[in-house]
Formats: structure tokens, sequence, C-alpha cells
């Protein structure tokens, strides 16, 4: 099964795209889509969905897993990070992907191990644990590769777990 | 000019267009489109997209006025707007519409002279000013209207004064 993680954002969409077969994985390959801080934010939503309509027909993923949304102090910000994340979706929508979401707390347990586990200590583990060189930058791409991984363990054993072994 | 109005939601989605010639309005047509609450919201970002994208095809609109957002107490609600919006804010661009943004409050000061006017004040203003027989259904429909006036009347003279000339 391949699975595209999806870290949204506006600014900055990180995603990595892992096989899982038979308990193992591979990564195919991650990165991030950026847009220009000056330009408008259609165009900018725009961008996003064209590169995430090439990422997907390059790599014709099964799944998308993509981060739950939740909105701290600045909700002006959260609103155009939503945005980011409806043609993100639509994208995901017009390929035929299943589509999971899972909450940041749900990726720190299912990579860490416990939900209250430091960003650091996710992008280190993840790192690892995809046989990686060095973390992949920025943290968005890291995190996405998180998520992905996170999806491809959902109900699963976690990869503390694994360590563990 | 042809303004497409746009109230933006993800259960309704208000539209409607008018043209603006020489002081002149016409009201070319005017509704909304409705998904279904059962549907993942993938599904549903889907729905508004493609049936966005076929009324543009059809009126073929210059420009897109398009109500802001801001999250008041329910922002769970709000995440999935501004996705929905998203989607919205997209098929304008592909379209290669210009778009413009107003608070409610500006819609309200262009429509009835005053940003705190009561929201049945605005519908049933914008009702007289357009000719209609009746106030377009649902609220949504009836707000869409009152974005594009807002629009074509930025800049310029405000409905109220219209009815006091």
């Amino acid at each position: 099964m391949k699975i595209l993680g999806i870290d949204p954002g506006y600014a900055i969409v990180g995603w990595g795209v892992i096989e899982y077969e038979a308990s193992r994985f591979h990564v195919l390959g991650y990165g991030s889509i950026t847009t220009p801080a000056g330009l408008k934010i259609e165009k900018r939503l725009e961008m996003i969905y064209d590169g995430l309509n090439e990422l997907i027909e390059k790599y014709s993923p099964d799944d998308m897993a993509v981060e739950e949304l939740f909105f701290g102090h600045n909700t002006t910000t959260g609103i155009t990070v939503a945005e980011a994340r409806g043609v993100i979706l639509l994208s995901a929508m017009k390929h035929g992907l299943n589509i999971a979401e899972y909450t940041p707390l749900q990726v720190k347990q299912a990579v860490v191990g416990y939900g209250r586990a430091e960003k650091n200590q996710v992008i280190s583990l993840v790192t690892q644990f995809l046989g990686l060189s060095a973390p992949p930058k920025p943290d968005d791409t890291a995190d996405a590769l998180a998520i992905a991984v996170c999806h491809a363990h959902s109900g699963g054993s976690r990869i503390a777990d694994y360590f563990n072994k």
C-alpha cells in the first residue's frame, strides 16, 4: 500500500510517500510544496492544488493521510490553512484516494508511543525508523512522513514497539 | 460587468449573478449549492467545486465577490467552512475571475448604509433593489446577492442612497 502523508499549510505543505508491504516500509519520496508570501491566497491555493495533483500522478498513492486542524490563538492564519486543506482534500478526492485524518496527538502516539512527545522526538524517531540518513527538512516534511507512518500503523503496532523488540 | 456573489458554506453555498451596466442592475440567476449532511467532507467539497465550475461556465462572470470568514464560537464548523471556501476560491482562480472579499460589515454598510443592520433588513432591501418579487430562499442566496451588490457598489454609492434619491 502506498501512503501519501500531508502536513497541511498554505506557505509550506509537507509531503511524504511511503510504501508499506508485509510490515516493511520504503520511502518513495518526500519534500514540500512552498508558495511565496507575496502572492494572493487564491494563487497560492492554485499552486498547492496543482502541485499536489502532480505528486499524486507521479506516485499513485492509494491513501492520503492528512493532519486534522484545530485552531489555537491565531484564527486568521487558521482560516487560510483550512482553505489550503480544502484544496488538498479536493485533489485527493479527484484522484480517488482514500482519505484518513489524524490529530497531532494520534500521530505522536503512533510514532513515539505517547501523545505528549516533543516534536524533535517524533522527527528523530521517524528518521531512524525510515532509515533516512538525516531528518528531512523543513519540519513539515518530517511531519508529513510521521503522518504517513501513523496511517500505516493505525490499528496496528507502534513504531516504539518496533524499537523495543 | 457580471458579478458572481458567493456566501460560502459547506452545507449551503449561496450564489447570485448580477449584471451591472451603466448603474443598472440585472439579476441573471441565483440559487444555492447544497450538500447532504451524511456525506464525507471531501465528497462535499468536490460537489461544491464541481457545482461552482458549472455555474461559472454557464454565466461567465468577470468577478467573484465572496464573504470573508471570521470565526466565532464554533471553530470546528469554521474549519469546514474555510475548507469549502478554499475550493470556491480555487474554482474562481481556475476560471480567471477577479476575486474580491468583503466582511459582513462591509456588505451591510454597502446595502443598508450602516454595519449593524439586521439580516432581514439587508435581505428586504436587496430584494426591492433588484426588483425581485420575493426574498430569495434560503437566506444564503439572498446574502450572496447582497455580496454581489456590495461589490458593484464598492467605492461607489450605497443602495440606501438609491432609495433616498
